[in-house]
């Protein structure tokens, strides 16, 4: 068995991924299409359709929809090809992709829903065979606070409170999107600073009917205040960081600008977890290598930026410890994603390590499994993959 | 046929390139040393001979240039073998290499000339037997505008008629320079602090005679000031980003910092085309990804640092789409800078293309002609390959 | 004999190193273990001897020690197999090491020092077999001058005082960390704004007994006032950039931010060596191809990072000129981090140039040999590698 043949044949955990959607739904071909970029509807789908994130979609579907295979080879275009399918249908095939990757483990972001047709963690679970566990976005928590309680003194105790219990609900980690609010530079904000600011925020929701929260005042405060909390849950903290929609600032979403935060938290026994990176995966890189408790993953890129993951892991693992780097998809919507992320990083990783002249095979087996499944596994608190 | 056979039979659209000079120059091989590189003549030319761009540009002169081959064979330093030519057989030497590589059509930015002996658009265009079109510098003639207009609202009402008819004029695009001058964080500006700076500004010519257009104000003013005139003439507008000589603050030419000048006018049908990139060439590639109307190449060091396009190409088409990506040498002074660009540019784009498993043949080719010629064409408006 | 075999046979010169530490030290597996990463001693170990780095450490040992060797086969732990040794059995192990990799001279930067058994500069010369000058660290002394020196005029005249004698007194180059300290924005500072934050940190020296200098206007101006000293001497500067502990803010390590003071000095004469650089060795190439004294090397990754350095030193070399690029390890405490360091250098360097396809071998034999030994020996002003 070669090395590959080997890590095709490793369980997956997947620690940050979306819901997907109903496989009923008209124009799956235009909504697969759209999910192949992190573009908005604004953005010409001709462009989309010239980028390898969509033949690597619609090649999964060739190789696993017998339909679509057959309008394929009959030289159908993709628009006819992906058709939707009955309830039945569909349900075998997903379990049919998600199998072939040996994905065995969703963590859900549920903070984010794809526009129609959302299924609920149960339904994600039956309909992909898989366990399914839901991860606390922060941001939506605290606007869903503000809009309860109109002074900051309510707000923060009872958000705080709704925190410590997350755990206890059977959330296995949380998650911050302050990289698309106000960028990573979180610094240690005064409780009067962040109460003036929690002020403006709640005046402007009264105004507006608009709870987005967008001050960098509040966020940071929030991040500050819930870190004791995740601590003592043993509850990791996820960062979108780098690469996102055209509604994030790239420029500011450098992990490095995370810094002083790491620093303040990381040693009292925070972990945290750096989602996709990329261009600044050399950058999580490091940190992972350096502060205790940091983790990372280069999702996103395996699927929507295929021809990437070879370079994106070999980058990744110049500094990181294997201990430390996590397999995920970011995918949602269709199982076309969830499986390029699962094809590319696989091989990607294989070739990695099967380049590595230093270790013996039985010591990169072991770090195989590790980034598929175990370091996640320890990482979140769920049974081991040998254990699953 | 291979499919590295097939992109080198592609023609070339050159969408950003500078003047040729005459071939009777004393010291050819002098001049051709100094513009391997991008440092200025301060810097020791030693240290440029040791740099891989001379050794490609030498190697183009002996392939085609029968005296210097021939003098190379005989063991003939460098500089005598690049013999100054007369026009005849410097027109047959400069066609015989621009041919080889198919270049078809050159964009010259008529903003920035080399030193001495240079040839106009006309001459450029019988020396090289290409079609040859003019791009407009902003900055330049901003600077013109002002030494001919002592107050704000003259200057810049005359600015924006003389931008409103470039296309009438004849070019096809437009260039900014923001990079070199205060960098790219282009945001928006209020009349009254463009009109307080420009006061200064026109101040300072009186007081130097220098009108060179320092001035961030000013400048992001000017930028807002003629998007729209370019969205109503479909004409593109180029920002120099990344790599450039000591002259650019390479920190501030990242162009994440566009994000809000993209935001505010690609929506509206803005084309911004982010030239050269280089180290930014991933960032540039994302940002073609997300935002309509984003195109980018990632000339200058496909010539002068050709050891890098193998990686650079493959490193650009990550996440953007094929139809976003140009070929263009940003190449001035003599041929051989062109054609390295060329050639190591042909190689890599096949040998990226040829390495994608998820697209099939006939694709692949239609990608790599977008690349080569058309995407440029449709996006300056200029006929197609296959009509030219 | 191929490219790779001659390469191997070049001499060494390794300007940016440190001290090696005894060998009879307990637990040297544990100690080397350490060293293989720069995280401090929070870090959880068992993550350390999860990198690439530990393994590329434990097989030179294995190579090298045929005790470690003998251990290895027999199945013992690192812990094991890594023993101690007397003195002259470490003497024997380490000139066979460093005579490997045909090592000649270190520099040593002489204000680091690891935590015990400490070797100094004519032991490491006896130890190693090899030719050790020393280097002068810059801040260190500023500190010992502000010890000694209650106000500005006496402490910075006499540490220009002897500044402008280090030549003299046998060092043959002097360091700065700022990038550690403040960062790399060294821009220049006014007189009085220097007294001012000299008074600042001596008060809070005399306060609290700590003369650790972390003000930017301090060393601003300490950089600004030794560095036409330092073109006297023609000795060349040293800056930390880039890649470092989880002490370094790596924001700020970025060299394009020393813009501004290769600016004022460079064009004077000044030689700045930009230290690993790592993740900005892109931008450190291009700083050597457009500035004149600007060197740079890319050590601590070809140790601690083995895999990185075929990526490394192939995207340095994009750029910047072959005699600008310096071999360098910025090992210390043990042998096995000076030899990883000039293993995945001369194997990288090898390939590098093994894929130029426009110059002779004879040309590339030469650029090897002067990345390997001869710019360094010209830059510092020590006899190169055919005279050594």
């Amino acid at each position: 068995m070669s090395f590959n043949e080997f890590v095709q044949t490793l369980p997956l955990l997947d620690h940050h991924a979306h819901y997907l959607i109903k496989g009923d739904v008209v124009n799956r071909s235009h909504r697969l299409l759209r999910v192949s970029s992190e573009a908005d509807a604004q953005y010409p789908i001709a462009d989309t359709a010239n980028r390898l994130a969509w033949s690597a979609f619609q090649k999964v579907a060739r190789q696993f929809d017998a339909a679509t295979d057959a309008a394929y080879r009959a030289g159908t275009p993709a628009a006819e090809a992906l058709k939707p399918m009955d309830a039945s249908a569909y349900r075998q095939y997903n379990r049919r992709v998600f199998a072939a990757y040996n994905y065995r483990t969703l963590f859900i972001d549920t903070g984010f829903v794809p526009d129609d047709a959302i299924l609920d963690l149960d339904q994600t679970a039956d309909l992909t065979g898989l366990t399914v566990r839901p991860i606390y976005r922060l941001e939506t928590h605290a606007e869903k606070f503000m809009e309860r309680y109109d002074n900051f003194d309510e707000w923060s105790q009872h958000l705080l409170d709704a925190v410590s219990q997350v755990r206890a609900q059977g959330y296995v980690g949380c998650k911050s999107i302050a990289a698309y609010r106000v960028g990573l530079q979180v610094t240690t904000v005064r409780e009067q600073d962040a109460h003036r600011a929690f002020d403006l925020w709640r005046a402007h929701f009264e105004d507006t009917g608009s709870s987005r929260l967008e001050d960098q005042d509040v966020i940071n405060y929030l991040l500050g205040m819930v870190a004791p909390a995740l601590i003592e849950q043993h509850l990791p903290l996820q960062f979108h960081v780098g690469y996102g929609d055209a509604d994030t600032d790239l420029y500011l979403g450098n992990p490095l600008l995370l810094r002083s935060f790491l620093q303040h938290f990381c040693y009292d026994g925070l972990q945290v977890v750096l989602l996709h990176c990329y261009p600044y995966h050399r950058e999580a890189g490091y940190l992972a290598s350096v502060f205790p408790g940091v983790y990372f993953d280069t999702s996103l890129v395996n699927n929507l930026a295929p021809s990437s993951t070879q370079s994106v892991v070999r980058e990744s693992l110049e500094l990181a410890p294997y201990s430390r780097y996590l397999f995920a998809s970011d995918a949602s919507t269709y199982v076309e994603m969830y499986a390029v992320a699962a094809q590319t990083f696989k091989d990607a990783l294989a070739a990695q390590l099967d380049s590595v002249g230093t270790a013996d095979t039985a010591q990169k087996q072991a770090w195989a499994r590790m980034v598929c499944y175990d370091n996640a596994a320890q990482l979140y608190g769920v049974p081991l993959s040998t254990t699953n």
